[in-house]
Formats: C-alpha cells, structure tokens, sequence
C-alpha cells in the first residue's frame, strides 16, 4: 500500500536564505518547487527541485507556500499579483510568511489570505543564509493552530527552534520588529565604539577580545565586531537590511507616537553610511563611514571584485 | 623563621564595590584598611580591619592602595588632598586607582603620583558589588611592569581576570570608556524596546525570553531586560553611573571633535530620567521615563522605603 505523497513545499523568493530554505527542504525529501525573478537563483533550484514559470505555477501541487522575498509589497505582488501564489494554490494550504514587515502589514496580508480560504502563518526568521541552509532557523510564529499544523513539516525541517507567539497574525512580524530594533542599535553602537577606540589609538583586536568578556558585549558586537578587526566589508547582510527595518520601525513608531530614539538616531547611521555609497557592502560599514568622516584609520582588506 | 609579614593594603572609598573588595581582601587574610566619609561603611569594615581617620591613616604600613571612588576629582581628592593618601603612603608602594574616569585623567594622577616616588596602575573594574566581595572582578589595567608587580597580591584576590592592556596608565581608561559607551547604549536601547515591545502589546517576559536567543540580544539585554520583566528599580546600578559616564564619553569625543551620536542620544535618556526624579534608582528607569511619558504600561513593584 502505497502513502500519501509527502507534501510538496514551494519557496517564492530565491535570495540566499530562500535557496538555502530550499535546499534544506530538499534534502529532507520533501518535493520542492520555486520561483524567484532571478535566472541565476533558478538554476540553482534547477539542481534541486522544480522550477515554476511564475508564482502560481510553482504552487502547483503544493500545500505549503514559503515566501521569502524582501518586504511585505513584495510579498503582497507574489500572493495576489498577476499569476500570483495565492489564487492558485489548493484552498486550506498554508502560506509561511518570512518578511521582515510591519505587524499591520502582516494582519493585512493574512486577512486577505483567509479571504482565499487559505491558512496564513506570521513567520519571520532569523539566523542568515548558513543557518537557512543547515536547517538551523529560528522562527518567530504567529497564527492559528491549523495553520501550525499545516506548516509543521516545513518548520521540522527548516528550524532550531520555532518561537509559537500567539493565535494571530501580527505578534510574529512585532517580536520581529522589537528583535532588528536591537540589532541595529547595536550595530551602529558597535561601529561607534570601535571607531571611537581607534580614535583613542587603541588596538581593535584586543578591544574585541575583552569588551566580548565585559558588560559591553551584545551579539552584534561580537559578530559585527570581527568584521571590524578584519576589515572585511563583504556583505554578510547588508546596510539595505537595516535602512529598511529601521525604516519600519520608525514608520511603526510615529504611527504609534511612540519615542524611539536610539532606533532613531541608528537608522540615520546606517542612511548616512548608504548614502555614502555602501548601501550594498556588509552593515558593518557604518565603522567605514565614521572612519572615512572622521580621519581614523581602521583594518581594510581589499574586497572581491573591486 | 617568621617571612616578612603579608602585605597590607588599603581600600580608600567604601562603597558597595570597595566593601566587597576590602570583604574579599579579609578573606584572603592580607591586612586590610580602608577609609570612606560615610559612618555606616566604616562600621562595616571594622568586622573585618582597620579603620582609618582620614585617607592618609588608612594607608599607614600598607604597599597596595587601592582607590575606588566615584570619580576623577575625588580620586584626585583623596590621593592629593588634605590628609591625602600619597604622600602618607611609603614611597615605592602602588596607587590602583578603579574609579572610570577619562585616559587624560588617569595619566595627570599618575604623573603626580610618579612624582612622589610612587607607583601607579589605572586599573577601572567592573562586574558589580557581587562579584568584587566574591574576588571575581574584570580588572582593564595598564601601568609599568613595576607597578603590575606590586599590585599583583591584590590582583589575585579581587579579579577572575586581569588584562594588561599596556604599560602606561591611561590605556585601562580607554578600554573601560570604550566598554562604558557600550554598555549605556545597550542599557538605553533595552529600555526603548522592552517599552515599545509594551506599546505594541507584546507579553514582555515572552520577549525577553525570545531576544535573549535571537541576534538582538546584548548582556545589558539580559541583565537589565530582567529588571524591566520584573519591575524592580531597586537600584543594582543607578541612572546617575551612566550619565556620569555617558558624561565622560560625550566630553572626551567633543575634545576629539568625533562624532559619538548613539552615545550622545543614550546620554540624553539618561538624563531624562534622571530629570524625571530617578536618579538614584536602578539605571533601568529609562523603561519607567518612556513608560510614564507614553502611557505606556509596564510591570511595576512598589520599591523598598517607597
């Protein structure tokens, strides 16, 4: 006797962590379909799984829908665009919902998705292209337990560990939001600092090592920090990340009339340090930028290609 | 054979982090002694050693004296002042001045102390009153070879770690300064987002929980988060630290005509708050100045005396 088929997952939205989603759930043997505008990212999904002509063809068959493109207007395009997801794809299947993105954005988007009969999950992630690849994402989801249950073969596969944060659409894009808030402050103060401490003539390798130890420390500065000491500008995750998110933030924010100042005042860091024309080198660079202002020297190692 | 009798040391300033030093000093059974102005502290030490008059009296036989005081000026007071420890203390013997003040004022006490024949290490601590009366303090020092070996009794007793960041006093400044930038931004930053997590509906203690696992987080996060989830402002460390230090940093890049804008905006909360009648509490009461001036609710416990 032969079982259900297992269920065929498509990922719309082929950047790095959307390939790397892909990849993973390619290699837990679930079927694996696709799409993204890119023709280098599809045949890169060629290799692994199937390639749809548009959003609508790649979920053909499909009962989950992984969307992993920029913003919640992209998002918006690939679900109810022209040929978009969410006409096409069986009513009861769930769409995962991976943006960075306001928690109006996401409320709205879910509405629109329930509208279709369709089961809708708020599912940030974090963790970069690495941890996507490996299967080692941390989700942060909201939604209602049908729609759980219905993405629960994807998150097995996808994540470390799936934060379940309520019943509605919504909470999953707000803890988002609060969670790159603090990341970009830190960033920015991490370039600040160090900045700051080759302005005092300190050594950056040594300030590296014992603030790590100290009350100092964040995540930020640990992992941006090295970028830093090494001089390395190679996009791990670029300025463009923070000029939106924060950007997201501080809309929020106003909207709310709710004072975010550090969110604030790091936000016109990273748009000082884009426009400076970085915008696309790693988010470290707010260090080069406060360096290039300022006269201080810093590490640079010459990047790939320029 | 009796061998030469231990080497005493003197703690001038009493306050939570110089009892629990003298506390760890007692425990290791060197002599110890100390002065501060306030009556209660001295009480305390005389359970464990000898009480001084004055910062002069307090030093009398001792190597090792150790200052841990609020500030440059009252480092300064005490050492050089009337009935100042450095020109009662034998020549030779150490200065290890702990209180976080700016490199250009670690540099002027120990040229003045160098000139009456003494040594001198800058050697700013941190880890909290905790940690110092467990011996386990982070100790970010420089000084001459000389100086390091004199102290380097107390150094065992009081710190888990040492660095040695340089044979000229100044540089542990700096690096202290350095890790003090950061540490108050992530405190204001904490703050901002834990109230804005609130606005937007968020249970904050799930908050804590999931940051403190995502990329977001910093050590302030966690430690201060905790307060915040809690609503307990009793004070661990006061608002008035970090507008002090905040008030070092703005002054030593505003000398440096360098632009320290995340440090510049943290300051700013913190004297808001400070502003606000908080002072004196724990330098978590950023969270409760948003919280007020918003609306905004958060946990509160009603505060010992309060």
């Amino acid at each position: 006797m032969i079982t259900e088929a297992p269920m065929a997952v498509a990922v719309i939205g082929l950047g790095s962590m959307g390939l790397g989603m892909a990849k993973s759930i390619a290699r837990s043997k679930l079927p694996v379909s696709g799409f993204d505008l890119d023709v280098k990212a599809m045949a890169a999904l060629a290799q692994i799984g199937r390639v749809g002509v548009s959003p609508a063809d790649a979920v053909k068959g499909c009962r989950i829908a992984i969307v992993v493109v920029v913003n919640a207007a992209q998002t918006r395009s690939v679900l109810f665009g022209d040929n978009g997801a969410a006409k096409a794809i069986t009513p009861g299947s769930v769409i995962m919902s991976c943006a960075t993105m306001s928690p109006d954005d996401a409320r709205a988007l879910a509405r629109d998705a329930e509208a279709l009969g369709l089961l809708y999950l708020d599912a940030p992630i974090s963790g970069g292209a690495a941890k996507a690849a490996e299967g080692q994402l941390t989700v942060m989801a909201s939604g209602s337990a049908a729609a759980f249950a219905r993405a629960r073969p994807a998150l097995d596969v996808l994540a470390a560990k799936v934060y379940e944060l309520g019943d509605e659409a919504g909470l999953g894009a707000s803890f988002k939001m609060v969670n790159q808030l603090l990341a970009g402050v830190h960033i920015a103060a991490a370039c600040e600092a160090m900045t700051f401490a080759a302005k005092l003539g300190l050594d950056l390798s040594r300030v590296h090592e014992v603030i790590k130890a100290s009350a100092g420390n964040s995540w930020m500065f640990e992992n941006r920090g090295q970028h830093i000491v090494d001089g390395d500008y190679q996009p791990r995750s670029a300025v463009s990340i923070f000029t939106k998110d924060l950007g997201i933030v501080s809309d929020m924010a106003r909207q709310q009339k709710f004072p975010t100042q550090m969110a604030s005042t790091a936000l016109q860091l990273f748009l000082m340090t884009a426009a400076a024309g970085m915008e696309q080198d790693d988010d470290a660079s707010v260090a080069r930028m406060i360096a290039d202002l300022t006269g201080v020297s810093i590490p640079r190692r010459r990047m790939e290609g320029s």
